[in-house]
């Protein structure tokens, strides 16, 4: 079955393409678009690449992500805007573009290619499937339907779109053809490993000790199912490292076993605590920061505490207890 | 090609088999171990299988390992010592099957299937492939060769030798038909999501406080190329915990930007200092592991050092030092 005959029949005809994602992009959004405009190149005689915040330097290796514009560049250049066809990949909502939309004139053919159960179908053509694992399987199929000669640029845009929305392939969504499509490109010659170290090997030396001595003070609470650590400004100055080198840490204490519930407090100023949370299988945290003036998803949220730590963490901690149980003695 | 010919020729006329593996034996031994007994159990009127450590804790989760003996168990049981064949998975040298060896009468044909490089062909009939990602590969071989049929369990330990010894598909002997078993395993019905919580989500209380407190101790050598921590009896005391807790730490330790190798040194008893090695891109730490009479891989391998362990520090790191570069003042 060719699920984009429509759009092979109707690609010959155009030449100038836009392709954007989703603001603050993340693998999936940056792998998809490359590896679309590897495969859309020989159509088009106009390419643009466009996004509204700027790739994350953890996928500035891949090939082509330098000459991904930023919206608000594109807007100050002398690019046409009248493209034949706009790809849209990994969107759910075109709303999730962000000031992309603005470069795109009313009635522009829209081609919105996604693997999110809501998408809302707003293109000309809609490619959704939600039961592959990522944005980036989609575009190794339109690759295959057009006949494709894979690239090593290709095959690597493809395998981080897959291995950054598959967790490297330990979340639900990793399917049979996710780990058959990075067979075939690791046959291609691409390299998985410098993907794997990119995006999940940049621990600095300091971060690395710092989430050590983090972790050595960890601490439970409830009847055992909450597990809690704070990371203070002195901690920061002591391993002389950066919020960004937080970056885990509270997966890590949501890993315990026994816990439902992880959080970190963050004392990003003296009295402005940043609290984060994330839960298992059935807390939902969204809901519990926002009695803190917070919000996010079922597992994964956080809130602002206008205090000081050991007050935060009281007063957060006491009442996650209230609502988880407390300890059986 | 099929290259198990000469075994398969000759499987029909025995009945009686010996199973074994390497002492503290890792995901793909136990893996192999019962993914073999998946596929000989039809070929056999006795299977027993032995080790001589007990399989960890968290490997048990696999059906069969419940009826793994331990060689003291084995010993001293009534149970026949003289099988018809004896098959050796994972194991690179004979020694390593310990204990294991006093059940084996001289002369017993042994099979050795295996994936170390430095493989002393001991066997009868010798199956090593060190271009495979585990052992567990080479048994699934032997078990399309035998045109087994395969069921879950199959699949769950081929899976579990796979994802173990790839470190879920992150380390450099990921070959792309260990991604197509698993596909194929997938399809089967299996849950490598069991495995992946099992293996690498189990983390205790104690052990992440465990491994907190020694990353925070964590050091640089060389020209900052080589990060190194320690962990003692004491600190195992001190958290309640065992040395099972400290798995993975190695490879946090590696995974250190900059970092070519990452060395894990544990007390094991007062003055005999077990040393794990793992390294990145180019050092062969399994050549490197042969100076202190130990062996393994080029990216992952250990050695034990009688000594007490500030002494074993200083020999190996000194050691590494001269091979690596010391520190660019």
């Amino acid at each position: 079955m060719r699920k984009y005959q429509s759009l092979l029949n109707s690609l010959e005809k155009y030449d100038s393409f836009l392709l954007t994602t989703h603001v603050n992009p993340d693998g999936d959004a940056v792998g998809s678009l490359l590896g679309l405009k590897y495969i859309l190149q020989s159509y088009a005689d106009e390419i643009d690449l466009v996004v509204e915040d700027s790739v994350p330097e953890y996928l500035s290796f891949l090939s082509g992500t330098e000459d991904i514009y930023l919206s608000d560049e594109l807007a100050n250049t002398e690019r046409k805007t009248d493209y034949d066809l706009v790809f849209v990949v990994d969107c759910g909502d075109l709303e999730r573009i962000g000031k992309v939309a603005d470069l795109i004139p009313e009635g522009n053919k829209i081609i919105n290619i996604d693997h999110h159960d809501d998408n809302q179908e707003y293109g000309s053509y809609n490619y959704v499937d939600s039961t592959v694992s990522s944005a980036g399987e989609l575009v190794y199929d339109l690759a295959v339907e057009l006949g494709a000669n894979f690239k090593k640029d290709f095959g690597m845009a493809i395998a981080a779109a897959i291995i950054t929305d598959t967790g490297n392939f330990k979340f639900s969504n990793t399917t049979p053809k996710a780990h058959r499509i990075i067979a075939d490109m690791l046959e291609l010659g691409i390299d998985t490993k410098r993907i794997i170290k990119e995006v999940y090997q940049r621990e600095s030396y300091g971060g690395l000790k710092l989430k050590g001595k983090v972790l050595s003070d960890l601490k439970l609470a409830g009847d055992r199912n909450i597990a809690w650590a704070s990371v203070s400004q002195q901690d920061l100055d002591l391993f002389e490292v950066d919020w960004e080198d937080t970056e885990g840490l509270v997966n890590s204490i949501r890993g315990v076993k026994g816990v439902e519930v992880g959080v970190l407090f963050k004392e990003v100023a003296e009295e402005k605590i940043r609290v984060s949370f994330r839960s298992n299988e059935y807390f939902a945290v969204n809901e519990f920061a926002h009695q803190f003036e917070g919000g996010g998803h079922p597992r994964a949220a956080g809130c602002t505490v206008m205090a000081p730590l050991a007050e935060a963490e009281e007063r957060v901690i006491s009442k996650l207890e209230s609502e988880l149980g407390v300890k059986n003695q």
